[in-house]
């Protein structure tokens, strides 16, 4: 995974170091490094070296701000978290919106700005950001811890710069039909050998049938079931 | 927000009663509240309440079991979080794909299940999960925190969801895990009969768990294929 240089994450005087080092770990797992602490109460403390779990590269190189002006030096695009409808009017987008646009280098250097745990951003604080994003939460528990807003935010970021398919990458070839359509014909000779079925009413094959198509079987797979079927016919000859 | 009552979170083991606070406030946040627990190490502690931050009601109706199979009993969908790549090859989701397939009741109970911090779920525990799904994170640093797990996976399903009628039309039952389990105990059973299994490997027991944990049966099919089974073992006996 290609770690991104130009998105930065700006944390306005967080309380708890343990959010920064939350932070910090996220921007690991999700490939970033470039983080900016305005006014933090605590930092550097064990307690952010301890929950960034091993990311203390990102924290040996996080860089302290004496306002947030200073640590927007430079961007192009300040997007701001909030949690709250605010009485000024304001664009206000999803992750998943505002992430989206985030994805081409050009907009950067780009500044992700997370306020106080208590209380967000300042109004003065928001108006410095072109773009507001909210994470959809329930209006009855809204308040979403610091280190998890960020950690949703870079997942979404990270989701919208990356074609990856994470689906399967299995090695393994599926059946090919007509070895899908030979195993359905197995089992219905077995069926009738064992008198489950007369084989008069096809709803019990059809039953297997949509049951094996929907299930889209290895090749391998098929193999194991014609194994036990035959098995099965082996046992019936005995008698 | 309509607080949705057929998705529980439940978490094997977890060491550190914070993620289990961290847990019930992202519940909170996004509008769940069926929070099951298998063995935790520490619970109730009062390090989950204050990172519950609130969230008490969920910590107070947390269920606390002895064993996996316990916590899922009644789910139709079991629904497993990794974060490795497995040798044993099975399909593995995006969060994306996985929970917008969440989104209609009728598949529900649904369990989320999240392993130990450390080590994550056991091969045993993963076989029991019908899908795998995968928070992609740079590979170099693939430790994700068990709080920030539940809270991306329930933001991405809370988003899913937002789209989809809830109340969505049930077609056809899907199976519930235990008798899920309990066929795949009769399939032993009978490939012992007929002498396809000497019951000594395991193999074949997961190849057969794997497929039919991969297919969702219904309920209805779980009924056809225990008729198939004792059918066979009949005729076995006739002998």
């Amino acid at each position: 995974m290609q770690s991104i240089d130009y998105i930065r994450v700006v944390l306005v005087e967080p309380t708890h170091p343990g959010n920064i080092g939350a932070t910090a770990r996220a921007m690991a797992n999700f490939g970033f490094h470039s983080l900016h602490l305005v006014r933090p109460h605590r930092f550097p403390d064990e307690i952010a070296v301890a929950r960034a779990a091993g990311a203390d590269h990102i924290l040996h190189s996080a860089v302290v701000h004496d306002s947030l002006d200073e640590a927007l030096r430079g961007c192009r695009t300040v997007v701001g978290s909030t949690a709250r409808d605010r009485e000024i009017q304001w664009p206000v987008q999803s992750p998943e919106t505002c992430m989206s646009a985030l994805g081409d280098g050009s907009v950067g250097p780009v500044a992700l700005v997370f306020g106080r745990e208590s209380s967000g951003l300042t109004n003065d604080e928001l108006e410095r950001c072109q773009i507001l994003v909210r994470i959809p939460v329930n209006p009855e528990f809204s308040s979403l811890n610091l280190g998890s807003a960020v950690t949703v935010l870079l997942y979404e970021l990270r989701k919208q710069m990356s074609d990856v398919d994470v689906e399967s990458s299995s090695s393994e070839p599926l059946a090919v039909a007509e070895d899908v359509r030979r195993l359905l014909e197995h089992f219905d000779c077995v069926l009738r050998q064992i008198e489950f079925s007369d084989g008069r009413s096809g709803k019990l094959n059809r039953k297997l049938t949509r049951l094996f198509a929907r299930t889209r079987l290895y090749a391998q797979e098929v193999n194991m079931l014609r194994g036990i079927l035959k098995a099965v016919e082996n046992r019936c000859r005995r008698e």
